[in-house]
């Protein structure tokens, strides 16, 4: 199918407006300085959601939203916005320029269009399924390696692998190399060509309703671990592939994972 | 000691000609597309050592230089500059902003003198043992939070935890949280306030040279894992914390670790 302008207009909207809100937190004492809350989310994450929430509401009041911070409204619409706000707040709080803010949209609960944007560096990238993919507007192409002793394998840290810790470590042992740090923006640079391989587990709809548009867009294969394309059911144990081949030699290795 | 204009202007000078350097090679194909080396060190690496090489022997010819890529001379010389054109090859080679050029400076085997540079984000930090840090010439301290409850602790990955990867362990239990991935910038953020701690190993004498004079510039304090000041002999177990309170609550964890 192809998007209306008009979504694909909202979904930039969005991002401009998330960005303006979240830049002058990073880095700031008051965003840091969170004792009284020992988890990184930031006044920055709340504001920025209420901001794309509001402007949702302004331009489509027919659609859902499902948002990381302020919970689900009409989420049987047939267009469903996915937000979150500060993806990677760990990073956000460390002041890394590697959180990302994503906006994925569902269509009928599949996801049809992800926004990957990062704030502070000013990178956007933009993937829409079966269409492309994009970054500041010029088009990405993930990498033709398909062989796992060339790829690089990017996951955020070892304390988010939980049950398949070992079968991460088995993949991990054939690949190139392993790089760790990043949440979403390691798919973003699945569909640059930069990294071939992401294995993660325990994403939230949230997380990865954003990421497989932009790296499928981008001739990559982003699924579960069983394989299957991710939906609003998904349970959250991600593969991201640059190209079907590598997918394919990668699965297995978690198919079996307990 | 305070150091002489004309060496801090040199340290200056080679950051800038190493930068100019490396930054086309960033997220260049021919950056990326290194299958015939496995290991990510890329030509960036080595023009950029070259040209620094070139223009300490230039202004400075009675200076010692050891670089990672090219060896060293004249290591006896009273002023020994230590530089690693590219710390976080494989953030560079995944076009990840966050790798570093490093730009010591040893007076009689002691670091007196440090760079971070990002060449990319444009982010500068300069530490000169005794008199201070900076990024990008304003003044930096690190945080003053010396419970390691509270304090955000770093390292690069888990891979290169080798023989201590218990004693880290352990520590990491106790503190907020542990943010993976960085390399040299990890120290830098301690210089800024934003992380609090970080630990490490196999670290290098090309790696660590530059990091001390910043941490320790900016407030915090870096040492060995027996909590020595670094020097030209030490072997590359590091320990960096933003205070001295908070770093003598880390170091029994790693006095004993094999």
């Amino acid at each position: 199918m192809v998007l209306p302008d008009e979504i694909i207009a909202l979904a930039h909207q969005l991002a401009d407006v998330s960005a303006a809100v979240i830049r002058p937190y990073f880095r700031s004492p008051l965003a840091i300085d969170d004792k009284n809350d020992h988890s990184p989310v930031t006044i920055a994450d709340k504001e920025a959601e209420r901001v794309m929430r509001e402007l949702i509401l302004q331009k489509r009041p027919q659609d859902g939203i499902i948002g990381e911070e302020f919970g689900r409204e009409r989420e049987d619409a047939e267009w469903v916005w996915v937000l979150d706000p500060i993806d990677g707040t760990k990073s956000f709080t460390v002041g890394r320029a590697l959180f990302v803010t994503l906006i994925g949209l569902l269509h009928h609960g599949k996801p049809v269009l992800g926004i990957i944007n990062q704030p502070v560096q000013n990178e956007r990238w933009l993937g829409i399924g079966g269409q492309g993919a994009w970054l500041n507007g010029e088009p990405v192409v993930a990498n033709q390696i398909d062989q796992l002793q060339a790829a690089r394998l990017g996951t955020t840290g070892p304390q988010y692998l939980l049950a398949g810790a070992a079968a991460f470590a088995r993949l991990s042992a054939e690949c190139r190399f392993t790089s760790y740090g990043g949440d979403g923006y390691l798919y973003a640079q699945v569909a640059s060509g930069w990294l071939e391989l992401v294995v993660e587990e325990g994403l939230k709809l949230h997380d990865f309703a954003a990421l497989a548009p932009v790296v499928n867009g981008a001739g990559g294969l982003m699924t579960d671990w069983q394989g299957k394309a991710l939906d609003i059911h998904s349970e959250g144990r991600v593969l991201a592939a640059a190209n079907p081949v590598l997918h394919a030699a990668a699965l297995p290795f978690l198919l079996n994972a307990v």
